[in-house]
């Protein structure tokens, strides 16, 4: 069975993203066939006026992948922007998906929206579906593992193979995705707004032990709790979030007791949690600051081999049928 | 200077290509370096469920090119989808091109309005200028031979040109194509019609010197003129239309005078008309039946290699900035 799934290239990795999706991963190359990959292209759909180093901020993506443990042994790792044939197959794809089903796609009608995403309601934006799904059936994924959220983009996937097959009149040229669905626990800043990095409330995955302990320090508590022997309530504490996220069940069952009982401070509860969240960290951080760009750059090299058999062969066997 | 221009392969030319588009790149292949693609992708965009051999069609189209007199020597004749630097930069184009110029787009809005293409709302036919856009871009062509009708999309393509010029902040990576305004006179089909394959009212690039006479004979005439000596109206008469485009200035001043006077039958008129179209033809269809389909895939390989080169150099540039 075969799991593909990509990441866009926007900036240092945090917490959010370690729970949400990198400790699946590392599940998932344990038991599939995992190919992981930058979508690069992808970022463009709503960066390109950022003025990002797309190229770089690549290569750092894959570097904190592999410090986490993401390996190359077991996952083929690449580059979308190095595999033309995504490319091919989009706009192959796009000959053949109705505007209307990507004007039905919640995610699209929610961005267009809001007020930052109203000027960037570009063809490469309302299609991105079309990409994502030749991102997948280009290499016969059988799994992609998704949120509650991304329903429909794979609904929508599912649909554009099955109007393929019928409209060339060929069954099984791509494999119909199922979802993995993944519980994505979505981690809330420390401040309790979305993680982002404007507002400086996340925590990186490069942290050092002194930032950890600097921001956690001011996380956001039970603001009932004045004195350390009020009675708190952990539901309403981010450090109790955080806690959930990365402490043992024994551990966030004892804060839990000891917080509604006033029996412990937030600032040794903040500092267990952040004991904890470094626990996690260091051995990223360090991993990470052992590993030079060449060694990504051959990483990348080796997974674009494999990928870009897998691809041409499938665009080969496309083209044959369509032209 | 550049001309770059494409034709879709969907089925044998006619008269109607002749005069409106062969007859004009005939010309610039004299004067510019020029580039014809055989736009095979374009073809799918409405042409998906039809269920035709592109390849063959690509092939036969190129032929008939090189019969007509396109010169492989002077003009760089390669198939589209033999680059897939097309797609690629299309993929890319289209994450800078808002869908409000595409939908403000007088071709896709006329098409939307018709039964015919309603259920043909694809991504890819909305997306279809900006497919363009890079067809022509990636070549730095100067020039571009259209119709009026066909000016709006030169202007998208400009406007795009700027928009990534702005957007990643670097002028000249590609040449805003400016409009060769070509006069296309549009032929109508034998019938009075549009012409088309399915209304059988269409003279052939190949069609044997009986045929032709078959089709001329049946074709529609002043509908006033029963007996030779009735005064004809050549402005109402198709034949005299067919006269303006393949006979000599000389003799369609006299076949005007001719017909108004009642001095000429229209079997006599319809005889010089068709002997004026074999005229044409039969050089065409003769170079057309010595050629082989070996020695037009040389043609289209060799064209291959020197579009590739241009493209694969632009694309470099492009994703060195992008990235
Ligand atoms: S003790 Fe811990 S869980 Fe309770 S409010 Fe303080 S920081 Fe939050
Ligand atoms: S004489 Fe010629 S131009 Fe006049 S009506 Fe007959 S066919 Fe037409």
């Amino acid at each position: 069975m075969r799991v593909v799934s990509g990441m866009r290239p926007t900036g240092n990795l945090h917490l959010g993203h370690y729970i949400g999706v990198l400790r699946n991963w590392l599940e998932l190359q344990e038991k599939y066939d995992t190919f992981f990959f930058v979508a690069d292209w992808h970022a463009l759909s709503t960066k390109y006026d950022e003025g990002l180093d797309l190229k770089e901020l690549s290569i750092e993506l894959v570097k904190e992948w592999i410090a986490c443990g993401i390996d190359p042994e077991k996952s083929t790792i690449f580059v979308q922007s190095d595999i033309k044939e995504h490319a091919e197959l989009y706009l192959v794809l796009n000959m053949i998906t109705p505007v209307s089903w990507l004007e039905r796609n919640p995610t699209y009608k929610d961005a267009m929206a809001q007020v930052e995403y109203k000027d960037k309601n570009n063809a490469g934006f309302l299609t991105y579906p079309v990409l994502q799904t030749a991102d997948i059936i280009l290499y016969d994924a059988n799994l992609v593992p998704i949120g509650e959220d991304q329903k429909p983009h794979l609904e929508i996937a599912r649909e554009i193979v099955r109007r393929f097959h019928y409209l060339f009149k060929k069954e099984d040229v791509f494999v119909e995705p199922k979802e993995l669905l993944t519980e994505m626990p979505r981690l809330p800043g420390l401040d309790g707004r979305k993680m982002s990095k404007s507002f400086n409330n996340a925590i990186y995955l490069d942290e050092t032990s002194e930032d950890i302990w600097a921001k956690v320090r001011q996380a956001k508590t039970d603001p009932a709790r004045i004195k350390k022997t009020d009675p708190g309530h952990p539901e309403v504490c981010i450090v109790f979030e955080y806690h959930k996220a990365f402490s043992s069940a024994e551990e966030v069952k004892e804060i839990e007791n000891a917080c509604r009982a006033g029996s412990i401070g937030c600032v040794e509860c903040k500092k267990r949690c952040a004991a904890n969240i470094e626990n996690i960290v260091a051995p990223i951080r360090e991993k990470k600051a052992s590993l030079n760009d060449d060694e990504i750059l051959d990483i990348i090299k080796t997974g674009e081999r494999k990928a870009k058999e897998l691809a041409s062969k499938k665009m080969e066997e496309v083209n044959k049928l369509i032209f």
